[in-house]
């Protein structure tokens, strides 16, 4: 089984990293990060670099395409290189996932047409204009189709689909390794729970960032 | 404010890039990755890579340091340059804090001698053996001295930094633009948690692996 994880520049490292640090120690998973070219590529903030080891052409057909977001979504929205990796990609893929604002991006590529999906909080908006049908759900699966909420909740998500992929079991084995007994400090992490002031303010913060 | 996170080879990227998410958000922070070399840094699986942007030599005295664990920290407990470093930064920092196994770096360094702290659920005892204090809570505040448990628990010790560090409403913003409400859709994720005979099977595993 190969899982494929796209990166772009300034994607947002916990988008890729949540879901990988789950589903790469799926049992026979073999994990490759790509990108239009080979090398170190930069996330939002620009002090952190992930290599990418092949390029998107080298990987055609993987099983499992997760697409992380990032502030680095926008710049991609018609990089047709990407959309139509991701459609090439999507032929052959068991599951195409993404995490966050990535969403926006399996959309582009005309993939979420009709279906049920999420993204970050701030992107909803933006993943109704194209076409898809977003929930409030933290996790969405429509078909082979999995999206994902904002950034953190791409581990959410992993543990979800390797229960679908290997197993329950497997998922819990998964689940102790990798000790996720969440306990947040605050209870602010969604615009339901957040206060009215700080979600209000983002949202004008963001209006012209997410497209 | 400069926040370095020392790699090593077989670190787990989850430790290094979930707290990274959240305090790298801190107002004013510059975060640096560093590593004995400059260049690439491959994690536990052998399938991603972090690029560490300045030597340890290069970098002496941050304000915060996040040390994370993985299968590698292992080789590491006897490395002069790496512990050295760690008590030189030790001097200069402001919070010296580690994910997962990191703790066991801290404590190999002298850092943790009769302080609280934790570690992965399976390297408590030999926390202990290294004269700290294990407790069995997820996030340990001793002092400057911040200990996380196991992998995913960063994101939980980074807000509760970023909460002291840079006040609670900004950490609340931290948490609503991570979208940090989880919904594990398993409840396996810590040994109190988890079916006995599943402890039981990682704890025989890992006897020889943890020390």
């Amino acid at each position: 089984m190969q899982i494929a994880i796209p990166l772009f520049d300034r994607f947002t490292a916990l988008d890729a990293v949540g879901p990988y640090e789950i589903l790469g120690r799926t049992p026979g998973a073999e994990v490759v990060f790509v990108a239009e070219r080979t090398g170190p590529v930069s996330n939002d903030s620009g002090s952190l670099q992930l290599v990418a080891h092949k390029t998107l052409a080298e990987v055609p057909s993987p099983d499992l395409v997760i697409v992380p977001g990032g502030p680095g979504q926008s710049d991609q929205m018609e990089n047709a290189t990407l959309l139509g990796w991701l459609r090439t990609a999507d032929a052959a893929t068991t599951w195409t996932t993404s995490v966050c604002t990535g969403s926006l991006l399996l959309a582009a590529a005309g993939l979420l047409e009709g279906r049920r999906a999420t993204s970050h909080w701030l992107a909803l908006e933006a993943l109704q204009e194209f076409g898809a049908e977003p929930t409030g759900e933290r996790v969405v699966f429509d078909g082979k189709y999995v999206t994902a909420a904002g950034v953190s909740s791409g581990i959410d998500m992993g543990l979800a689909l390797l229960g679908r992929i290997a197993g329950d079991d497997t998922a819990r084995s998964v689940q102790l390794l990798t000790e996720y007994d969440p306990q947040p400090p605050y209870d602010c992490g969604s615009p339901e729970k957040a206060p009215a002031a700080l979600v209000e303010e983002w949202r004008a913060r963001s209006r012209h960032v997410i497209r």
